[in-house]
Formats: C-alpha cells, sequence, structure tokens
C-alpha cells in the first residue's frame, strides 16, 4: 500500500506561517494540506510551492476527521502530552495526517480529540519550551517521509530538480467545495460578516479569500 | 567526551529568521550561536530564547573556523552538494559545527571552503526545492542531538520545564569582543559608513548594533 502524508491546520494563528508551511509539505512529498476553520490566509513565505501543493478545506475538526478516516489514514497531533512519543521512534503504521498547534498554544482539547496519538519533538538543554509551528512540523514530515520510504527527488547539482509548474491557465490546486459547503459559508459570513473585513474596512468578497488561499505571493 | 553543537551564521539576509533560528538552537541544546560578519540584525522571534544561548561575534569565516578547530570541532555545511550526505545518515564524529547559507542562496564557495562535509536534508516530490533556512537548521540541530545522546530536558503536562532567566541585572549572554575586535570594527565602520545607516538615513551607533544583538523582541 502506498503511503501518504497530509498535513492539518486549524484556525491557524500567524498567517505567514501557512505558506512556509506549505513550502515544507510540498518539500517532504505531502499529498495534500488541509485547513480547518477560518481560511483567510494568504501564502506569503511559500516562495511559489504552493502550485505544487494541493488544499482543501473543512469547515469543522470533524468532518477532516471522516474525511482522512475515509482515506485510512492515522490521525497523529504534533504536541507534548504524556503518552506522546518521541518523532525519531518514528511510531508510525499507515498513511498518516498531522494535527499541528497554533503558534505558542499548542492543540486545544477538541483538537487532541480527533488524534489517534502523539508525537513530540525531544528539545535539550534549559531554553525555551516553544518550537515555530511550521520548524515542528517539518521536523515531524521529514521522519514521516524517511520512515514510508518516499522517493527521494533527484538533485542535479547543488538544487533539487522541480517539476514544471503547471501553466497559468489550467486550474491550479483543488479545493473540496461543494454547493453545500459554498451555501454554509455564505450563511455564517451574513451572521458574522465582520470577520470578512479587513483592517481597512473593506469588504472581502468569498473570490477574494479563495484566490488568497492559493496565492503565489514570495 | 562531552559532544557540543554550534551554528555558524555568516551575513544571514533575513533578519528575522536569526531569532527563530536562536529559539531551535536553544531547543536542541546548541552551546553557541556564532555569527559572523554583519551583526544588525535583531532577535524578532526568538520569544525570549537568547537568554539562554550564547553569542559569539567574528568578522571573517576563517576566524570563526580557528576558534571552532581550537575546541576540536568540525564544520559541516548544510549544503545539496555531490558529496553531501542525508543528514538522517547521522554521518557525524564529534563536536560539529553547523553552517547554514543564507535565506535562497545556499552557501558560497568561500563558506563551503572552511567545511568538513556536507549533509542535506533529503527531500520528496516534485514541488519547492528551497527549504527555510531555520526549518533546514532545525532538522539537521534535531539530528545531531539525537546521535549525541544529549540529555533530554524533562517534560511536565504538555510543556518542557524551562530553567528561570537569569535576573535582568546579570550580564546575558556574552560576545567575545575584544579591544582589538572593536578597534578593528570601529575601522570599518568609517571605511564603510553606509553600511550602518537604517532605512530612514539614521546612523544606528555601535551600543545599538549590541543591543540589537542581544534584543528579547518578540
Amino acid at each position: 500500500m502506498e503511503m501518504e502524508s497530509y498535513v492539518v491546520v486549524h484556525n491557524i494563528a500567524k498567517r505567514h506561517n501557512v505558506g512556509t508551511l506549505a513550502r515544507s509539505a510540498t518539500a517532504f512529498g505531502v499529498s495534500e494540506l488541509i485547513v480547518v476553520g477560518r481560511r483567510d490566509f494568504n501564502a506569503f513565505g511559500s516562495h511559489g510551492s504552493t502550485s505544487h501543493l494541493a488544499f482543501r478545506h473543512f469547515h469543522s475538526l470533524l468532518e477532516a476527521r471522516s474525511f482522512l478516516k475515509e482515506k485510512g489514514c492515522d490521525i497523529c497531533g504534533v504536541e507534548i502530552t504524556d503518552d506522546a512519543v518521541a518523532v525519531d521512534q518514528h511510531p508510525f503504521k499507515r498513511s498518516t495526517a498531522f494535527l499541528v498547534g497554533n503558534e505558542g498554544t499548542g492543540l486545544s482539547a477538541k483538537e487532541c480529540e480527533i488524534c489517534d496519538f502523539f508525537v513530540y519533538i525531544p528539545q535539550y538543554g534549559s531554553g525555551t519550551a516553544s518550537l515555530n509551528v511550521t520548524v515542528a512540523a517539518s521536523i515531524v514530515l521529514h521522519h514521516f517521509a524517511v520512515w514510508a520510504g518516499f522517493s527521494e527527488r533527484i538533485r542535479d547539482g547543488n538544487k533539487f530538480v522541480v517539476a514544471e509548474k503547471p501553466a497559468k491557465q489550467v486550474k491550479r490546486n483543488f479545493c473540496a467545495e461543494t454547493v453545500d459547503a459554498i451555501i454554509e459559508e455564505r450563511k455564517s459570513r451574513k451572521q458574522n460578516a465582520s470577520e470578512f473585513f479587513d483592517g481597512d474596512g473593506n469588504a472581502q468578497s468569498s473570490s477574494n479569500l479563495l484566490e488568497g488561499l492559493f496565492s503565489d505571493d514570495q
């Protein structure tokens, strides 16, 4: 059976981290980046990698869990819990989706509930206790790729060979939007319109949000 | 013999990365962060971790190499060279200093010259070819800590236990500044004054630069 990895982010706090996370996810052969909850982030920091990475959006953690369970995935929380296993022990069994916490706060109780098991990144010395969320996710994704035996990308000189990007006119990425989901979102937008105004008080249309999700800003 | 790890950064381009790098270095038990060349960065992104991490500054790569060789260190470049070994193979022998490249450009020929060997981080899939420099450094430092068998920090609930910070009046960190080095720097500052003006054209004093190096901005 072919192994796959997924990354799940839920209401991520710092916008710019999503782009850097997308870059790492691409580098480590992640199949899809799954965004749960708010999705009005841009892809700053991704250096164009989003063109190679599939995104998927769900409104709730339970919807995301159902989707991943249908795929036969374990859901692994990256968090320092009592039963968490050090990631370098490779406690993996099958395709795995990694749920990473918001910067600084770690995973909430609700987030922990959808996880099948937990890994943590051992720390040493006496200093900081919180790694940058993209750093933590990257270390975990790297270990999973090593464990799963993903095919290594071919190197050419001092660069990895990058596949040609799809032509601009071709639909890039995809988003699992159903008509129901769009209706649901419009409803919640009406209920809480203030969320959809930017700092200058300008309304952002739904298409702007989607555009932002897939933007290639560097 | 007790193993130690060091991080060497040379003319690092993106200021905010130094702070995040310092956070990771602290988490992975790095002994010192060695800054070569320009040092007018601040520690943004470090979340206070710089108080636990020792910094050292050298004007040239060769000075840094001499210092590290006296310590009995290997110098390992993090770069995709023909003879680079995948980092998960743990090609380490003794205390090691890791030289990480500027974001995007990798290591220069001059930087490669001071290295004893190279490691690279395997990539998978067909997307981006450049990992964020802090992500790359963090993966390497994590592997070295696992290989060296550093003592793992004690966990308490879902946090690592962090040592108490030194009181504010105590001199934090240190910097290997000799009188000669300061005279040398003042000389080079006169020769190339433009480097020491910020974006608004304001002159920055030497003490500001040093302050910036050790700042705790979050």
